[in-house]
């Protein structure tokens, strides 16, 4: 679906469930579509790219927020605006790096997973792997390349869920981008 | 994937556009595995049945709306709770029929479309038609079977967004229901 030139700029504040279960619905399909989990993760990941490329410049005119100066600004921004206008959760930042280059995002309570419960047919899922895309996605539009996945996840047994991001480069402003 | 038996009580509150996007992949991958638009629309609509029957637990939970002494009740609840929980948008209820059996939920704002426009070559495609199998499958748990259709969508040019419901019958408590 193309994106309109026109946008509203009205705000809509929804409560999670109708998005968690349609999220539900897009996984079950995908795990129709691919022939293996790891398939799926692909997809998500992919598709979750494409909503990031999107999403940030919604994010940008919303948030006013500027460029970062680090990465650790990066990281703050990440989880008390990103992640609470968009999901409705802050997570915390932790476990830097020495070099400060990683650090981990971790979700006492991830609203995507509320009502599932994973079969055992798929325990290679990485349910959740569109929102590793979405900040792949969303970074990438302003200049950063960085690597992001699931190391923890409460669906999987896991007490908490981590999402560990990684910083690769800073991207030239010239390089072309868009829909994988 | 199955649901939990236990439930989070919290509700998270999030902006739309995360949302808006997600549903726009669920559409985007419904078109490439399906031949035309008619099955599309019709996947749409039982994957939403699919949502309903589970939302609608949540939603009386959340509500604490009782029983609904007649259709006119149950459209207020529909656009003055479930909308405005669900979607962040508040629909009016217009053009009932005479014999009160009949109704229409207008939405000026529509939140599944905020970055959309259908591609030429899919014109016959109802874009939120998730919403219909949502509704439907919804109020089936509550003994209610209703007819749910798309008369008007801003996605086609209208002005507005016109969803009709149709009163069809009373639904006796002892027949099974489930996922469709």
């Amino acid at each position: 679906m193309s994106r309109q030139s026109t946008r509203t700029t009205d705000s809509k504040k929804m409560n999670s469930e109708l998005f968690t279960l349609t999220y539900g619905a897009l996984v079950t399909q995908l795990c129709k579509d691919y022939e293996n989990d790891e398939e799926v993760n692909k997809q998500l990941d992919k598709m979750g790219y494409n909503i990031g490329v999107r999403l940030i410049e919604d994010f940008l005119a919303r948030s006013s927020v500027g460029r970062c100066q680090d990465f650790r600004e990066t990281a703050d921004v990440i989880a008390k605006v990103a992640f609470k206008t968009y999901l409705g959760v802050t997570p915390s930042v932790t476990n830097w790096s020495p070099a400060g280059d990683e650090f981990s995002l971790m979700l006492e309570s991830n609203p995507l997973v509320d009502f599932v419960e994973l079969p055992d047919n798929h325990s290679a899922l990485v349910y959740s792997n569109l929102l590793c895309g979405v900040l792949r996605g969303a970074l990438e539009m302003v200049q950063m390349a960085v690597d992001v996945r699931f190391v923890q996840d409460t669906l999987r047994g896991d007490s908490m869920t981590e999402i560990r991001m990684k910083f690769i480069k800073r991207i030239e402003e010239n390089l072309p981008a868009g829909d994988e």
